[in-house]
């Protein structure tokens, strides 16, 4: 029997400034990669509700870069990186930087695992190096973007 | 008056995954840096007395990548990584990982300082996602490196 969970996981690792995020998805590994890859679906879902995202540099490869801005009432938000490895349907790395805070680094994994019933189990680290840092990001909000983005990333998958 | 210390510190941080490296030397930030980001520089000091490191890919920018390979004995080891953040004269932010083991990855940090008397200090900090991991790395021998190349490199910025 498949479950359907749809539930978002978020904890934080008790013994390293890390964060980590668990979602299930009615979809194969591949297509939750595609939707994380292609710019033209993950503008359609990264973020809470009501943010609009514009990807303004875009070079997803093992030694590629990225950067983004989301907006929401005239405010703008940048976020950039770098992308340390990309594994087709199976694994992103990469670095993470909001340029408001140009200092503040994290460093990302997304592990897409397939699961039976053409599913996929999406898992995501975010490892700084303060706990601190993890701490004020975890307070910081992020949970209803991650939720919200996942819910509308359940309906790009779904349209296709 | 300047002391001259030429003392590798390397200390594991007691409450993250992490290894702090300080050393100084007897050059400005701007040549310190530059012996860190130009190919043919590096190769001159980078790693322990009798390796042999050669370059096999430098984008040395914000959103760049790289690839070296050491050599000895007949061995081959080879290394790579993003730039996550290059900040001339003053920080590098990259990612790092060794070949032979791809699921480990590093998320490192160089910081230029400047000192009284045209003098440089250099602080490196490697970020992990476990202690085991980071004390590994520790016990690997990677000190003998670090040292070694960094006597390599005060020959180096002597040379001019």
């Amino acid at each position: 029997m498949t479950t359907s969970t749809r539930e978002t996981r978020i904890v934080s690792d008790p013994d390293v400034p890390l964060v980590r995020i668990t979602r299930e998805f009615d979809a194969t590994p591949a297509a939750v990669f595609r939707a994380h890859t292609e710019p033209d679906l993950l503008v359609r879902w990264l973020g809470p509700r009501g943010l609009e995202t514009r990807v303004d540099g875009w070079d997803c490869r093992t030694g590629g870069s990225y950067r983004y801005v989301q907006s929401e009432d005239g405010e703008e938000y940048a976020f950039r990186g770098c992308f340390h490895d990309v594994r087709p349907g199976e694994l992103i790395v990469q670095t993470f930087t909001f340029e408001g805070m140009p200092d503040a680094v994290a460093l990302e994994r997304m592990a897409f695992e397939e699961l039976p019933g053409g599913r996929c189990r999406l898992t995501c680290t975010s490892l700084v190096d303060s706990f601190e840092g993890r701490d004020a990001f975890v307070a910081s909000g992020m949970e209803v973007g991650v939720v919200q983005g996942y819910e509308r990333l359940d309906e790009v998958l779904a349209a296709g």
